[in-house]
């Protein structure tokens, strides 16, 4: 006999793109109990793993049948056009949108339109910075509205510094790890593969000349094998000293130490359930009520959890 | 000339009742500059304080005019009535409420019913516990939906320990400090005055069979001036370690240190704010979207704070 929540209809959850964080996405949703895998979307035909045995792998979200919500694992510069067809559809759509400011305000308006004249869902920027580090900026800053915040990264790898330090000509791999310095400031260590006849010094100066790396205090150090250094471990800590009205020197912190990919896809698992619960449109992580993220009925969960 | 801001109708917030924290919540709505402060009620006709001198202070809210949201700094066994009251007259009410579980989903199931009926909104346990500890909790659970979180309070004064430890004959005065041992357990610490012939001994073993105290680790020192100890100061520290997905060990902490009557307030004056942009009934902080607590035009906030 099923109990009466295996009885409920469960959400059908597709995840398209399976990289790092499209596996993760597997997982938690194969980990919740409201949830369901109507399949993953892969672009390219490859040998299917062990882990999707039994899973509907296909090249297009068409080929699946009733999919509530998409988890969208894609790079950031391909979720926009991706999450609208999806919308179109009636799918709703979960992304990890990356870019903060006007970027993602650009986004948020392109999905809204779509979502809203299909009555599709779309939560955007659902990672955790933007994400889960933005509610927490937000949380501090309702609890003590004038003050100063400071998001301290790392350590852990950047994708966007390793990416940039690999493009530099005669450098074969690169990897840069972030490492808070305090204050929101950041030191870049730059680990490279050279290539054959490459001068260390020449390169370390394109480097630590290149945009990315230019305002921040940058060591790039020639290694063996970039490979070896690589850690999906990463972390951040928040601080805010704030006035609560008068009261001054409100102390309030925030620290986490995650696995970088489990926490994206989680966050976008979560917002995916929280997606069937909200009226059509686009919504950031702070539009919607922190109950939504959860599966269960309200008067249980608010005698659990307030 | 005023600014476009300044011109918008402010809020009309009132302040009901006038010990620790209402005298905070008068302060965090002078500091709002979206808020208006309509007047401060309080029981009984007292010499007005230097800081309310052209505020109106009143014994009865229903002497204010065009209130829209009431900050209800009262017990906690007094604020259902109250709220009521204020609801059935159409003005929204902001609690703090703090007795979690059943007694929790109770105030909130009077107070929807009251607050539907004339189109109002009722905020409760719109404290930091209940209230930000409970979104901080709820917060790390969406991104680690498997594990154990622990809430550790203190170094900080419990006022209803020390009520308890005061109500014991003998004891003339008393103070509970709750220090956190790790691991959600707690050590009290109580200092009491002891009045003319009371013996030490019986009135530390009877503070420590009290229900209150029975199932903690409790000390019992005698000191000469229990109000020579007091201090507003307060602090916590959450943490949970969880799974997201199949990925164990991820950390999560939250910790604050903070002016107690002052975080309370002014999580009540965000919140009544909150208030104005909900549908008729009853919330707990788990249930608005974060980007309701901030004035402002939501495109600009998510600008600034995703």
């Amino acid at each position: 006999m099923k109990s009466g929540e295996e009885m409920e209809k469960k959400i059908k959850v597709a995840v398209v793109g399976y990289g790092n964080v499209g596996r993760a996405a597997v997982e938690a949703i194969k980990a919740a109990s409201d949830l369901e895998l109507a399949g993953v979307v892969r672009s390219a035909q490859k040998e299917v793993p062990s882990e999707l045995v039994g899973v509907p792998v296909v090249q297009s979200l068409t080929e699946l049948d009733s999919v509530d919500v998409a988890v969208l694992s894609l790079p950031t510069r391909m979720v926009g056009e991706y999450a609208v067809e999806c919308l179109k559809q009636g799918i709703n759509t979960v992304d990890s949108f990356d870019i903060h400011g006007e970027e993602l305000l650009n986004h948020r308006d392109k999905l809204a339109e779509a979502a809203r004249s299909s009555g599709a869902v779309a939560v955007i920027s659902a990672g955790w910075d933007p994400g889960t580090d933005s509610m927490v900026r937000a949380l501090m800053e309702l609890m003590a509205p004038k003050g100063l915040t400071f998001t301290n990264f790392g350590p852990g790898m950047s994708l966007g510094h390793s990416v940039a330090a690999k493009a530099i000509p005669g450098v074969r791999d690169a990897l840069s790890m972030t490492i808070p310095t305090g204050s929101g400031v950041h030191r870049r260590m730059v680990y490279v593969e050279l290539a054959e006849g490459a001068e260390q010094d020449e390169i370390a100066a394109q480097i630590k000349a290149d945009p990315y790396f230019s305002r921040d205090e940058t060591h790039v150090y020639p290694v063996g094998s970039v490979e070896a250094l690589k850690d999906v471990g990463h972390g951040v800590i928040i601080e805010r000293k704030g006035t609560s009205g008068q009261a001054a020197n409100q102390l309030l912190k925030w620290e986490m130490r995650i696995n970088n990919p489990a926490l994206t896809a989680q966050v976008m698992v979560s917002a995916a359930r929280a997606s069937v619960k909200q009226q059509p449109g686009a919504y950031t992580l702070l539009e919607i009520p922190l109950l939504d993220y959860f599966p269960g009925h309200p008067s249980e969960l608010i005698k659990r959890l307030v």
